[in-house]
């Protein structure tokens, strides 16, 4: 904890630091053992870090692919205020929209707590719809994919539509991603929504409301301020701005930002949005 | 051919069409099975389509499961001007850029012809990393992540670098995608490129300069100008527009850009991009 304080809270200025374990048990297929091991995570990391610092948060984890043991998790968490968010992760036995998850989407809404779904995990389905690539760089860059139908599958499943007050980030996938899915979304759901007559709206009006997303790790690109036209249709007040502190590619506060954001919109990305989302006054 | 010259051709003024026939036994397991339909559709193309309207031209289908009797067929139609491209699915056994499809990038480089990647196919995996969705919505949407983890493997595999005259066309998925992903390419290259020294530049570099990108289905933001942005990336020189007919998500020349465009780029979008990439003098 005092080497994480050192090495990051302190230099950083950090106000607000969300934790978002994974390895926790999430998706083994032995439901009690899952259930287990994530609501012993749960108290761990009150135990050893929230409590010990004012400035960090926790996530309830919890046994996803079990929605009823999962809801019952969220539920005796509830009201604790150690807890700001639910983690999920990305990749699972079926498109996260599915109706196993729904116990878990109804649980968050009830505690008015933002479901997070991180990248990774594993439901034992090749990460390609062409199978298995050689190389760990397509695994970082497929991320963004597997959260796309996702996220996908949370809009036509009408997840949004059913929990209209539910909240979900998506966590560790970038977001430059999002208008075209977005686009896509709305003009096949226009020509085919009779397929889905329980997704009352076009697609993008529930992402824009209901969707946040974490920044890490940003894309860059070539002409930095190109990230301005992807932010533009997102909003800046969706970003919420993450470092996945510890891991190598730790994203630094103080160069993720092109030149030319006024001070409102960086003070909205590096905490304002992440204070109103969360509940955590300042 | 004469109810679609009326439907189609005419009234469009259309100068050049390319030929995308599906379901033609490409990806087929037995390979000999495969191959030899696939023979027999470009054959089909001939006779029916091509040598009765100038204005047409065909793709080579090839069983390209087997690079080999795929390298061969695309030997076979080489020279043949009825035949201005190679045609793959991007759904198969292995992401697109594994060694098992290079000798069909070879002989398409050999023989000057790009090799155009239509959504669809079927390599016997889930289409998403979490298994199968439940909506048809989902599957066409899901070509656009498809055709991602297919670019991603064409680059990380080295087939662009290994291969510097192939051209590549993305067929039907879309183009949107391109900027967040190219983005994400480089940023993890620059930090890993150590696992593929055989990828000697940024990701960036050879979509820019080896991919084109076919518009049906073109993406319609609410802000129909927020397309420039993304085009602004890819380049108004790599937009090859495609209608899809006769499926009923056709797109209409009439009305699918924006206002605002220049007559140079216009020209370019509906025609002059595809007379240059498949050497067609007017």
């Amino acid at each position: 904890m005092s080497f994480m304080q050192k090495q990051l809270l302190d230099p950083n200025n950090v106000e607000l630091g969300v934790l978002n374990p994974l390895n926790t048990g999430q998706g083994i297929r032995n439901h009690e053992l899952s259930a287990a091991l994530c609501s012993a995570i749960n108290d761990w990391q009150i135990d050893k870090w929230t409590s010990k610092d004012r400035r960090l948060k926790a996530s309830i984890v919890v046994g996803n692919e079990d929605g009823l043991s999962a809801a019952a998790e969220i539920r005796e968490r509830a009201g604790d205020k150690n807890f700001v968010q639910v983690l999920l992760l990305s990749r699972n036995v079926e498109p996260l929209g599915q109706r196993r998850y729904w116990p878990i989407y109804q649980a968050a809404e009830e505690a008015g707590l933002p479901v997070g779904v991180h990248a990774f995990g594993f439901g034992g389905n090749p990460i390609t719809p062409s199978g298995w690539p050689s190389y760990y760089i397509e695994e970082m860059v497929g991320h963004s994919q597997c959260q796309q139908s996702a996220l996908a599958s949370l809009v036509l499943e009408g997840v949004f539509e059913r929990f209209p007050k539910l909240k979900m980030v998506m966590i560790e996938a970038g977001f430059g991603w999002t208008p075209s899915l977005a686009w896509r979304l709305d003009k096949v759901w226009h020509r085919l929504r009779s397929e889905v007559p329980h997704v009352k709206r076009p697609p993008s009006e529930y992402i824009r409301e209901q969707v946040w997303w974490t920044t890490q790790p940003m894309e860059d690109p070539e002409r930095r301020e190109d990230l301005f036209d992807v932010i533009k249709w997102i909003g800046w007040d969706r970003l919420l701005f993450a470092t996945d502190y510890p891991h190598w590619d730790y994203d630094d506060p103080s160069r993720v930002l092109p030149a030319g954001v006024s001070d409102a919109n960086r003070e909205a990305f590096y905490l304002g949005n992440a204070r109103k989302l969360y509940g955590i006054a300042a």
